[in-house]
Formats: structure tokens, C-alpha cells, sequence
């Protein structure tokens, strides 16, 4: 490592990017000098009123004009919104990528997809791993959370050590591995923690997160209880751990899995390949095998916890599903909790199994990967960081994760709370927010990725609530006479044939303003547009109180 | 009463009408021989995916055909999902409207509003009063609920009497008034109760819904507690003895109290004329008087508290409001709990709240107005109907009724889990569904009742996801020949100064397929239509993977 002139140490600098009202989650650059270190790359899902958006991916400008700085990306576990944007940024910088194996099968199943494979530089790295990134050196430290393989990261630059503790809980009795590695936390912080950024997202949630082991119990009771049902078991598809109690029930309760859901199928495949999932031969079986069994023998682990109408659960609550439909009798589990927003759609799913005579089980069969109060506090007591930066969450949880840091004796001067794009420097005196760069978003609708903007989405939103009223006419060239129109065609604004009436009487309207146009030579296209428009508006405002997007369209003829 | 020939007793129907994914709550008919009681009278609020849609009203076609049977309607409280939609449905069914006091005090201020006062008869019932409704005896019963005047109502016709519980809970400390008339229940019971339609809302929660003072004692300690500060508190705007609460407090701790937003202020505005809210001399003020006193003299009680964009607290949240703008150090309560699809939003204010600076409590701050699992219990073994028909609450919470009831000892057969449209017919020996009605609801958007339907709202959603291509072109009426366009224009697609080449592109597709059909001849404006489609939903979806709406306008010249 250089050592500078004088002694003189540059404070870290800690910018993070992307997200929408989450903070310091998608992805987060960490700077010294030179050297810049980017901590995940992952997507968020889009917001209810981002009409038609398949995709968030992050605002990676401040990357790009630093793109010579960047030494690597180390990605703190294989969710989506750590991963999912590897593909879209790793196009654009091309830097190696360091995780742990689990994470990096799930990387490279998506660098395959997009046929990226051969382009970028991966290296799968173990627990207590040191990676040297210019200036960095930076050691995975274990973790727990609902993926396996998570990891915290302690990145150490001259300035100082800064540990992210990516999405962590403390499970003393995790499904598959180890408990989170205290003790090498606890060793990092007796040395010296300059700055630890922790997740945020449970920090209004007193007490302790329930170990993943006590689902399998709630399994149990569930498999015990319902003997003679079939089962439909529905959890995220990224939950690994879930899905090996739920096998491991079916084998001792003696019936056959089968999975539903294009994420889930191929997940499972990855973490089946990888020993992260054992299963035992015979259990598994096609969907299409299904009907070789009595029901009572069949578990079905599916997609579509949350409600989201293309997955697999939902389809087979609305009788859509073109392999399983819904017996009387069957018992469906949602392994599960809503996530703030869903709740509506979850309860239609509900109401539809209901409807078709399943009964439905959904509580005790879920605990969250993310540490509640007790756990943070556990944590802050064994790493001691100098400076608090709380992340991955709404202002909401980061300002909650902010007054426990208070109860723990931190001051106002040593807690950061940040946004998007906010760059925080970090030295033995001092934690500021110094300047703010570009972040944000991208949005991504269909192949295009950017190219849908808040003009875009403005236009969508008012299509969505008023509908379009279209008025075409054409001019001939030379005289401005009008020779074809002025015709009226609105979609999404009125059942057509119900108000014929209306739309003749506004095809007077246009009529009136388009001749009163030519009566005074008006010959500029877009003041005739504007009459147009705002008499159309009027009229629609004074008859139906209603403001539909309208759009006059003007044609020259030829001839 | 009249008697039948042989001593037949027809069996009583029971029509549960309107509403969306929630049964048996807006509007029901009871229905013996040639008599109808209408039971309640309101709306619903749209659904997410009802795009612009302002409000939703029962459908009454079955009324409408039974008109003359139609003896009126009993209300059981005043709030909107049971009053809203007497202005609607009474300019089309003029039938007396009977109902508590203060129900009927905030019915007249919708009548007032509709100008429709004169035309409607009207009757205040007390408790425990009878009315004669054809066939009918209407006994309206004092119960409890978030607003003050509740009843459940005990309905005696020739077939027995059907207890409907209206929205209900079980508080024997209520804030205003007296507890529920558990002896009349109990002597009803005793006589011999055929059905009861009792409140599902809170069915799948256990123990029993806490007493609206406990929600005192929590104020007690807010003010207490944040003595310094300004207290902004969000509430429900019909719970008026949260409001009397609250002014309790202000009064106490020498505080004034302000109100934001206009259904606050005018359902304080009546009952504080009826006496339902006791207002001490000088505690009311202007908000903008607020400006005289200081910070912590202050209380403002405000509606928004389900995060609704366009109601006071919202806007104060982001800083659009006129009169009211966030200070550091400002308290603000959320007396309230999200209701479900709300969550999203409500957690969007919290975190604008706390991004200016502001406090924000949330918890223990609300109770519900609806009965849990122990006081529906309560409420069965004092009526002990011989059938029993779960109302008001979505598929599965009739059903997690229905679980209770089980509990209780009631089998399959006297149980009757209906939708609406169902007729249920109810005698003495068996109660079942017999029939469906037209039922559902009616959309209404501006001013305009019934005139979107569902071919306009999938238009909407489409538009919204997918933003709209207009292709128009016009032709020579006799010639056929192209002479002005095909002109390309979009609205929700793309960002048109970014997608030029995309855009000039897809002109020359369209141009290709318009002259490849008048190389053909193709004089069929359908068909010409069809074919532009079609070549311009295949370059979109190889080019960028979406489906925009494609909408080819044709005009003819007649030059």
C-alpha cells in the first residue's frame, strides 16, 4: 500500500447508488484515492405507479466517470437486488467480480443468459478470504440470512477498516452451514472499525429474528396435521434453506416434491448442482408426474407468495395454471410474509384458494433474514465501528436503526444517515456528507434499457386515469384547405357505442374550432392544435367533468 | 301481519348486493312475500387496477326490478361504505331512509350536497324503537363501533327474525354513549332468532378488539411526553370520539386544536351541532390563526392518515399544502393502522415526514371498530340464530367466521357463506342459496354514473403499460391513392427525441405495408388496417420486446 507525503491519510469515501425509496442497498461504491471498490449490483423491483416497467436498475454514472478507479465488484449474497443488475452494468464496466460460491453460481447463471460468460472475470471466494483491490483489501466474513453463502465484507484502506454487513440475521442454528462468524467480527473491532454500514431493514422490529429451524418445526405440525391433503407450499424462490426442510419433510412423510415457477425451477437446479441442496433420490418428481400419485402423497413447492399475478401460485388460485388446479381438500402454505404493497394482491390469492376449496395456513410459517433490534445491538457491540452509517433501507428504517444507535451511547456527530448519490467521507475525525453525485435509476421497459422517461411515465399515467381522445385532420398543401376530418377516436375514455351523442357533439366542437381556424388563415400548425385542444377540453370538462389526454393530429395532403 | 292460506310461511330472502371483493356490506335486501327492506346503502373504493375510476356504486338491477316491493331503507351507521351511495340510488328508488341520529345527520349532509333533501323522507329511529315496513318490524339495537350511533338491527317478519349486526365491536367503556345492548341480544335470542348476519372484518384475529379509551390513555402519554413540541395527529375523519379524545387532551394540556381537511372538518361540523363532540369554548381556531401561538401550543387533527396522495397530511408530508408546513421537532401520530393495500403509502409520508425533521409515532395509537374471535363468540351465544350468514368481510374472512362457528357447535347446513348476486332463502327448516341476481357495481368516473366498462378499463391498463402508437394516413376518396402521412405518432411509448431513428424506422415499415396494399388494391379500410398493425406490432416486439397499442386512423379526402 502507498504511504502519502506528511503522513497524510485521504478519508474514505462512501457513495451509495441507486435504489428508489430503499437507501444504500442496490449498489454502493467505496473510494480511497484511486481505488474504487463497488459493494453489489443488484436491482430494485419497480413502484406501482412506474407503469408498464419491468426493471429498476441503478444510475451508474458516478461509476462510469470513474470507470478508471474501479478494481472490482464484491457482491455480498445472490439476490436480486444484489445481483440482478450484473448483467446491464457489467456491459457497460467491465470489472472482475469476487463471491462466494452459492452467490457465484447464481451470478453466472445470469452472466450465462445474457451469453456474458466469456467477458467477465470472476473468482469465487471462501469465508475469511482476504481479496487485495488497489488500495482494499477486502475479507468475506460468514453471515446468515434466507440465501446461504451470505456474507458481511471488511474492506481495509489506509484510512481505515469499513465492514458492511450486506443482508445479516443471527441464526445460532442455521439450516445449512454455520452460525454469522461473531467472533472474527468481534477480533475487527477490538483492532479498530472505522465505519460499519448495517441493514436497516427490521430496525423498528424489536427483540430477536426466529432461526430458520423453527419454519421446520411449523413444518412439521403442518405435514402432520394434513396427512390425508395434498400440499402447495409457496416461498420466495431464492430460499434455499425453505426448500430443503420442505424436502426434508416429504421424504420422512414419504411423498413426492414437485416445483412450479420458472425462478424457483432454476434456482433449485443451481443450488442442487452445488450441494446446497440435498435431495434425496426419487423425491423429486415433473409436475406432469403428478397425476401417477393420490393427492395426500404430493407436496408442490411454488412461486407466488407475494401474489404476483404472473407466478405460479397466482395462476393456479385463478384456475390459470395449465398443469395443477386446485382440488377441495388441499391444504396451501404460504411460507411467507407480505411485503409492504402486496398485501392486497396476497389477500386475492387467498380469497381465490378459498373460493375453490382449499384451506390455507399462513402464519408461524415464516421468519425474516434480516436482524431485528437485539441483533443489531449485538452486533454494534462486538465490530465498536467509530462511525455509524445505517443502509439498506426506507429513511423510515435508517432513521429507526439511528435511535437505537442513540440508546447505545453514539452521538448525533458519529451516525450518518445518507441518501442515493450522497457521498460520505470517512476519516479518525470526521463522517460528512461532502457533496452529492448523480444516482438514481434507470428504468427498463422491455428490451430498451433508459429509455423510458418521466415524460414516459407521466403520459402512461395520464392515459391510465383519463384515456385518449385522438382528433385527425388533414389540409391540403398549398389553399390550408380541410379535406379529410376533423374524425374523433379516443380509446380507453368512453364506451364508444354508449355515447355516440357525445362524441358527435364534440366532433361539432372540433368542427366550429377548425373552420373558425381557417375563417381567420390561421396557417401555424400548433396554434390550430391548441384551439383544437383547449375547446375539446372544455367541452369535455363542462359535459362529463372529465379531462381526457387529448391529441390533435394535423396531416398535409399532397394534392 | 297477513296470514297465508294453510298456515304456509314463505322462507325469507336475503340478498346480499354490491361490493367488490368484499360480501354482504354495501347494500342488502330482505325480502318476504311482497315486502323488501333495504339494508344499508354504500360504496366501495376502487380497486388499484380500476384506472381513474373516482368511486364505486352497487349495481341495483335486482331493486330496481323489485321497486315496488321496496318498503326502505334501514341504515346502521354513517360511514361511507353504508351511506355513500344513497344519493345514487335514491334519485332511482325514492324510498323512506331510517337510521340513528347522527347517521341520519351525516346522510342529510350528502342529501343537502345533491340537492335532494326535499325529495327524500326521511325518519330518525331511537334504540330499541320499531319500525313497520311492510311484512317487516325493523328494531334497530344500540351496538358499538368507530362512530358513534351504531345498531345492529333485528329485522321480524312472518318466516322469524334475522338479526343483521351491522359493523360492530363489543366496548363496555365506549367514549361516547353506552355499551351494546348485550340484554336485548341475549332476550331476542331467547325468543328464537332464525338468522344473524354478524361483522367478519376482524374474524381471523383472536382475543377481543381493545375499548376506544385505551387509545386515551396512549394520547394521555403523548402529550405528556412531548411537551415542547407540535402535535399533528391523522385520523379516520368519521371517528369522532378519536377526534373528542383528542380535543380532551388539547384542552387539558392548554393546547389549541386546528383541522385539516375537508371531510374532517365537515363531519366535525355536524356532529359538534348534534352534540356527538363536546368542544370547550376557545379551543377550536382557524389554521390560520395558528401562526399566533406557539409551536407547542398546537394540536392539528388531520385526515390522510391511510397515506391518501391527495388528502391534508399527504400534502403536508410534501410540502405542497397551503397552510401547514413541516417543522424540525414536530410529533406526528398516526392514530390509525393501514388498511390493507395501503401500506405502500403510508410508508411513503412517514419517511417525507422524516425527512423534514419530523417525529413520527405509529404504535398502540388505534383500535379497531370491529369484533374479534371472542366477541363474535360472545355475540352468537347470546343470539344463538338458528342459521348463521357471515357478512361484511372478503371470501376468507366469511370463512374464518365460519371456522368460529364450527367451534360454537354449528354444522355445515347452518351455515350459508354467500357472494353477492346469491339469493339466500331462509325458513325454518333450511337455509340456502337459490338463485344468483345481477349484482356487482357500477364505476363512475367524473360525473358520468355506469358509462366505463370493462372494455375502456382494459384499454386504460393497456395504455398505461404500454403507451399508445398512432399510425394516420389519409386517402383520395375516389383514387385510393396515399396523399398525406402515414404520419407515426406516440404518447406513452418512448422518448421521442431519443427514439428518432427508432420512429423513422417504423415509418418506413408502415409505409411499405400502406403501399403494399395499394399495389394490391386493397380498398378494405379494416383489412388495410389490420396490416399496418400487425407489421408494426412485429418490428416493436423484434426491435425493443413491447407490445405499445397500436391504433391506424384512416382518413378520405374529398378532393
Amino acid at each position: 500500500m502507498r504511504k502519502k507525503i506528511d503522513e497524510y491519510v485521504s478519508p474514505v469515501r462512501i457513495v451509495p447508488l441507486g435504489g428508489l425509496d430503499q437507501i444504500g442497498m442496490n449498489i454502493t461504491a467505496i473510494e480511497y484515492d484511486n481505488s474504487i471498490v463497488v459493494i453489489d449490483c443488484g436491482v430494485s423491483f419497480p413502484e406501482e405507479d412506474m407503469l408498464g416497467i419491468d426493471l429498476v436498475i441503478p444510475d451508474i454514472s458516478y461509476l462510469k466517470e470513474n470507470i478508471k478507479k474501479i478494481k472490482g465488484f464484491v457482491i455480498t449474497h445472490g439476490h436480486e437486488d444484489h445481483i440482478g443488475a450484473i448483467p446491464y452494468v457489467l456491459k457497460e464496466i467491465n470489472a472482475p467480480v469476487y463471491a462466494t460460491k452459492l452467490t457465484m453460481g447464481l451470478i453466472e447463471s445470469k452472466l450465462t443468459e445474457h451469453d456474458m460468460m466469456s467477458m467477465v472475470k470472476r473468482k469465487v471466494v471462501k469465508y475469511g478470504q482476504v481479496v487485495s483491490l488497489g488500495d482494499f483489501k477486502v475479507e468475506f466474513i460468514r453471515t446468515n440470512h434466507s440465501i446461504a453463502d451470505a456474507a458481511a465484507l471488511a474492506l481495509t484502506c489506509p484510512a481505515g477498516t469499513i465492514v458492511h454487513t450486506g443482508d445479516f440475521k443471527v441464526d445460532y442454528t442455521p439450516v445449512w452451514g454455520d452460525p454469522i462468524d461473531l467472533q472474527r467480527l468481534g477480533e475487527l473491532g477490538k483492532k479498530g472499525v472505522l465505519a460499519m454500514m448495517a441493514d436497516s431493514t427490521n430496525a423498528l422490529r424489536p427483540g430477536f429474528t426466529m432461526s430458520e429451524r423453527t419454519v421446520g418445526k411449523k413444518f412439521d405440525e403442518i405435514f402432520e396435521n394434513n396427512k390425508d391433503s395434498r400440499l402447495i407450499i409457496a416461498t420466495f424462490a431464492s430460499n434455499v434453506d425453505r426448500v430443503q426442510q420442505i424436502i426434508d419433510r416429504a421424504y420422512k412423510y414419504g411423498r413426492k416434491v414437485c416445483v412450479e415457477g420458472r425462478s424457483m425451477v432454476n434456482i433449485i437446479k443451481v443450488a442442487e448442482d452445488m450441494d446446497y441442496l440435498k435431495v434425496p433420490d426419487g423425491v423429486l418428481i415433473e409436475t406432469d408426474e403428478m397425476k401417477k400419485y393420490p393427492l395426500e402423497q404430493i407436496v408442490l413447492i411454488t412461486t407466488g407468495s407475494q401474489g404476483e399475478s404472473m407466478a405460479a401460485l397466482s395462476r393456479i388460485a385463478a384456475d390459470l395454471h395449465r398443469r395443477v388446479s386446485i382440488q377441495p381438500g388441499d391444504v396451501v402454505v404460504f411460507s411467507s410474509s407480505p411485503i409492504p404493497g402486496n398485501e392486497k394482491s396476497v389477500a386475492k390469492v387467498i380469497n381465490e384458494l378459498g373460493e375453490r376449496g382449499a384451506k390455507v395456513i399462513f402464519q408461524d410459517t415464516h421468519v425474516s433474514g434480516h436482524a431485528c433490534q437485539e441483533e443489531l445491538k449485538l452486533l454494534y457491540s462486538l465490530v465498536k465501528p467509530k462511525f455509524a452509517i445505517p443502509v439498506h433501507g426506507e429513511y423510515r428504517h435508517l432513521m429507526a436503526q439511528k435511535s437505537l444507535l442513540k440508546e447505545l451511547g453514539y452521538d448525533n456527530d458519529h451516525i450518518v444517515v445518507a441518501h442515493s448519490g450522497d457521498v460520505i467521507e470517512v476519516s479518525d475525525e470526521k463522517a460528512e456528507i461532502v457533496e452529492k453525485v448523480e444516482a438514481g435509476n434507470v428504468l427498463v421497459d422491455g428490451l430498451g434499457v433508459g429509455d423510458v422517461g418521466n415524460i414516459v411515465l407521466r403520459d402512461r399515467q395520464n392515459l391510465a386515469e383519463n384515456g385518449i381522445v385522438i382528433v385527425v385532420l388533414t389540409l391540403q398543401k398549398y389553399t390550408g384547405q380541410l379535406i379529410a376530418g376533423p374524425d374523433i377516436v379516443t380509446r380507453g375514455f368512453v364506451y364508444v357505442r354508449e355515447a355516440e351523442d357525445l362524441l358527435n357533439e364534440a366532433r361539432d366542437v372540433v368542427d366550429n374550432s377548425v373552420q373558425g381556424c381557417i375563417d381567420k388563415r390561421i396557417s401555424d400548425w400548433s396554434k390550430i392544435k391548441n384551439i383544437v385542444k383547449d375547446d375539446l377540453s372544455e367541452y369535455f370538462w363542462k359535459k362529463m367533468k372529465r379531462n381526457p389526454v387529448i391529441l390533435p393530429i394535423i396531416m398535409e395532403a399532397q394534392v
